[in-house]
């Protein structure tokens, strides 16, 4: 679950309270029966200096492993999600790097290309391992660039990928930032990296529903053995640094389509709608989720 | 192209002037290459003679085959999709018939069960092709009813599809009314079709997207060989019979979805997209489609 971000508050003020979430989330007794992974966002060591601070004066350790199993579609797709599967019973932390898959989106995000962008990832990697502290990458905009269009190089997002684990990363979250990516190019992608000796399991997908694909794109991620989706409850989301970005997929839709296939999530998709309605209420925002609100109306008629 | 419906104006008064559109339309000459086949609902012998008496006004007679040739999305499907290529090059004018799959839906929404509905349809059937006008079947609520929930027999729809056909149905379009259609009961639906003996040639798809999952099914119709899908500019839709249904698949999501997997559809994405701006607009109505406001969105960048 994201729950944070280490910017500086200049930047994003909208997280300047990171810090007390940090400390109040430590608190809490695991809500889920294999505990939550609490992810942070960390743009440098000086943002990771200050997550290792809470943690450490909260006296704050780590369980080992992913809390969340994954989803098993069918019988012979289970042998591959249970590699990925390691119960353990209380929440986590962990942060999260970025990197970008075109040298344009780099420059423009990062003020580097992407070689530098990676270099920087090094020492608060470093700094997080010295805390037990997990580590999630993001490769961004890997099917589709708001500058260099579509055809971003498969290759390349590889590479990346590939860099990101080895320097230490415990998963990659490869992201279809603009909701560019389709079906072909996504099947591409995944046996690009597969390819590349780059396991399922070390690997999540990230897609944004801008252009209506998402749900066809995790088909083709599901397929292929992937079981690991990033969503986002009622759609909510966007990048005040990726113009014209609309939300990830709706975590409701996500997860309709997961149930429809067999998929077992141990996530209740009535309260995930309520969830759902209640959140995009309180921000006011519009609820971006077709299976939440079509489940809410079919709970209200029932 | 649906054009209107000839049910009476204090059922539908939004349809009151479906004479006059009749009318005007039988004068256009074809817009498109292939010219375009305009539908109208006719829910009994009356609706059709009144459509009968203004097409015979006009002196108007019908092309034979269907306008629209079907997109190949491979080369290896392709075969399929040119058994259902009849090139013309006028418009024409068909009526639609409707049968619900289930029982409840049938009695609550036509007052009679299923069987009497179908022969209802007879007589219709048979003025339309004295009077070359094209027929087109509906089968309702096929992979969800309100009332009797998501899952619907598929043997019973294939009865119902074969029954149509073998009336004189020149094509039965298959409809997920409620969109609680998923992708496993979409295939075993055109398993259950197929086995029946039904032709891909004779079947259109008719997905509403009110849980997310049109895109999705979508494909399981295409990887089936099935090459007619229906859809709405801008997602508009709904009815006023079926409860809670919100509108068709957005056309524009769907062109998106068929140009990403190679299908020709010899339909202009961005000013599908305009288009569907422009009559959401007029209706007050918000934009529904996904990729029609992304395309918006980026054309307005470039």
């Amino acid at each position: 679950m994201e729950a944070g971000s280490f910017v500086p508050a200049k930047w994003v003020p909208q997280m300047a309270s990171t810090a007390e979430i940090l400390d109040s989330v430590l608190t809490q007794p695991p809500s889920a029966p294999h505990g939550i992974a609490y992810n942070y966002l960390v743009p440098n060591v000086r943002g990771l200096e200050n997550l290792v601070k809470v943690f450490q004066a909260k006296g704050a350790q780590n369980p080992s492993g992913y809390p969340t199993p994954p989803a098993s579609p069918s019988p012979e797709l289970s042998e591959a999600a249970a590699l990925n599967v390691e119960v353990q019973s209380a929440n986590s932390t962990e942060i999260s790097l970025f990197a970008a898959a075109t040298e344009t989106f780099s420059q423009k995000n990062t003020n580097c290309g992407i070689a530098e962008s990676l270099e920087r990832c090094r020492p608060i990697m470093e700094l997080a391992k010295e805390n037990n502290i997990r580590v999630r990458g993001y490769v961004s905009v890997a099917l589709g660039c708001p500058y260099e269009g579509p055809d971003v190089d498969p290759h390349k997002v590889a590479e990346i990928t590939a860099t990101l684990l080895e320097m230490g990363c415990d998963e990659v979250s490869v992201a279809d930032t603009t909701g560019m990516g389709t079906a072909p190019r996504t099947r591409k992608l995944l046996e690009t990296l597969k390819d590349a000796g780059i396991l399922n399991e070390d690997l999540a997908l990230h897609f944004h529903d801008t252009y209506g694909m998402a749900l066809v794109n995790t088909v083709v991620g599901l397929e292929h053995g992937v079981r690991i989706f990033d969503s986002s409850v009622g759609g909510l989301g966007g990048c005040p640094y990726s113009k014209g970005a609309t939300g990830n997929v709706a975590t409701e839709d996500l997860l309709h389509l997961l149930h429809s296939l067999g998929c077992e999530t141990g996530i209740d998709l009535p309260k995930m709608a309520e969830i759902g309605q209640w959140v995009t209420a309180q921000l006011g925002r519009q609820n971006d989720s077709r299976a939440g609100k079509a489940t809410l109306s079919r709970m209200k008629d029932a």
